[in-house]
């Protein structure tokens, strides 16, 4: 069914204004895939929870034997830390300003940071009062952060800096193959991960000869990890999106349609059928402006899921979302399905990017009527 | 001056994380600037507060003469009627499954809605308990929402539907120009404006004939209000986004540079002279990824400000943010700048769509040191 009647939805949830919709089935089995995977390859599951940003859903991941997390600000670290979770890596190259913080969360958890600069390490070696792990980020391809791979010098440079460090202690290295997310094919992306997988040994070697007897290598990327059956040669894997999935991962064939958790439920206030448009209330603050290439070269920014038997499922890819103002989406819909559309009638869409989508919306509201709320700030 | 150095600006405003800085002054002259020029026109002066979403920043408006207001979500309708706004538009197409709030704020402040279709009407008349003022939206040439500017039978029938109804005053009909956004020059924005009005007044002669004896004209997108200098042949003015403008109004040369009256400012974590890039902590949950299409046809998400005594001002087209991701900001940055730039610096951008960008702080920092909040939902 591709509009669901507002007396419908609203007598079972209760949905009038722009929601985003979680269906934790889909969620706990999206964490219950990853984890198995991890389990069998003996490597260490630490997900990436800037995606759900949630103690509830963390919650879900504690269940499954989760003990140490990944997040990308330090306020989010402390959100989770004051939510029980006592091993962080904070994974953004470390921001030294914001050393009394650093130093306030280090003394409860274990607390472990990125770093790919020397000024940053002297900085944090003159004012750390508290012990803390150290991530040197490689650069492995990606080219957004990191020491580039093959940087010897700069390398050797850090690891030196290191093993003269009173608070700071070598943990290993770290890196983020985002550049899976441009890959065309799922052998591009394994190929990714293999070459990922090299490099960051290459480093390792390096490290192990300045003279550390012990160097991790933590990656992750969703793409990567969603496709690669066995974590060969790595200790840790930091994926996070693939909790939620989205018409991002669903377009690298890393996911299917009935993967992904969340919808954005957005009530009709317009009808077009002369322009073979309708409008719903949900906009750039709902869904992000973050956009995907169709295979037709169309730029959307969602697509509608069906409703049926009160879940979600199925694409229709004929329907989508293709354009957005601060509060108003324009979907694109041809005869015969908006020929049975009406005003108040509720769509339901797949969010392009399930990251910035949950950021925008200060809760998630499950099929079963329980209101998730997440953190918010974004410090 | 290009960066800041982190403990001149820390000292000065503790900033250590992404922040959105607001010149109050600058917002200011943009308020006066524009209230001058309704006074000036005889016409309404009443501002679209979506872009702020302040009550603080509401008060400016207020001593400023201002006694109505725009929003565009209920909820917000809310805020702002809890803070003591009592004649308030909500433009954007009634959703009716709201009535039971629409009735509840109706019965406290002058609520005034837009319609545009026939079952909204139907509904809102089957369920109102207070009066609302209606105002028919109209398609002029834009194509988002409203009746076709030439569509004599829907206006009809709609008129004689308000002619009947209840609870329903018919106060006007109201239409948003936003194809202005596409302008290649200020004379084309202005024909737009001319368009507008000529198109607003066929549209008025109809309701006139068909019965009312009142039909006030109410428009208002940014790019027309700024660039028009006397407002003939309408009532009222909606403009939003000039009390901060951004980078897609200074691309439309609607503003200059140094009316912009937000940056978001971002802590330097990572510098690569060999990309002549820098990385910011400040991503697309800050900036929003709404893009900015420049003259030498890249796409960019921010440009850099100057810092001096204390103010930003100026352009540095050469240096802008050229990705994002979720927290990470990719900046491109030349020599010789890149040279001088250290690990916790302070970069000052402006940003692409200042609307988005509020929205995604939940307050507005002051170079005066005072923090700001703002309304935080998006039913």
């Amino acid at each position: 069914m591709v509009a669901i009647s507002s007396t419908e939805f609203i007598s079972h949830l209760k949905v009038t204004c722009p929601t985003l919709l979680l269906d934790s089935n889909k969620a706990i089995a999206n964490i219950d895939m990853m984890a198995a995977k991890a389990r069998c390859s003996g490597v260490q599951f630490r997900p990436h929870f800037k995606t759900h940003q949630s103690a509830v859903i963390g919650e879900w991941f504690r269940e499954r034997g989760v003990t140490g997390i990944t997040v990308s600000s330090m306020a989010m670290a402390e959100y989770f830390a004051n939510h029980g979770w006592e091993d962080i890596i904070v994974a953004i190259n470390v921001n030294p300003m914001k050393i009394a913080r650093i130093n306030a969360l280090a003394s409860r958890i274990k607390l472990q940071l990125v770093v790919d600069h020397q000024e940053a390490l002297d900085s944090l070696e003159s004012q750390l009062t508290q012990d803390i792990g150290i991530f040197i980020k490689i650069d492995t391809a990606y080219h957004r952060t990191g020491v580039v791979w093959t940087d010897r010098e700069k390398l050797f440079d850090l690891a030196n800096q290191l093993l003269k460090s009173q608070h700071m202690q070598f943990r290993g290295i770290l890196t983020h193959a985002g550049h899976s997310y441009a890959a065309d094919s799922i052998d591009q992306i394994k190929s990714i991960y293999h070459q990922t997988v090299e490099r960051t040994n290459a480093v390792k070697q390096l490290f192990m000869t300045a003279g550390f007897l012990q160097c991790d290598i933590s990656v992750g990327d969703t793409p990567t990890c969603s496709v690669v059956e066995q974590f060969e040669g790595v200790d840790e894997i930091r994926p996070g999106n693939f909790v939620f999935y989205d018409l991002v991962q669903h377009s690298l064939n890393v996911c299917k349609p009935d993967q992904i958790a969340v919808v954005i439920a957005c009530p009709v206030i317009g009808i077009y059928p002369t322009r073979q448009e309708v409008v719903v209330h949900g906009g750039a603050v709902h869904f992000s402006k973050d956009v995907l290439k169709t295979n037709i070269n169309k730029t959307i920014y969602g697509i509608l899921a069906n409703w049926e038997n009160h879940h979600w499922s199925g694409l229709n890819q004929h329907i989508y979302v293709e354009k957005l103002s601060q509060e108003h989406g324009i979907v694109h819909m041809p005869s015969p399905e908006i020929n049975d559309i009406h005003i108040g009638d509720l769509l339901l869409f797949y969010p392009v990017h399930s990251c910035l989508t949950a950021n925008l919306f200060p809760h998630y509201l499950t099929i079963d009527g329980l209101s998730i709320s997440h953190f918010q700030s974004n410090g």
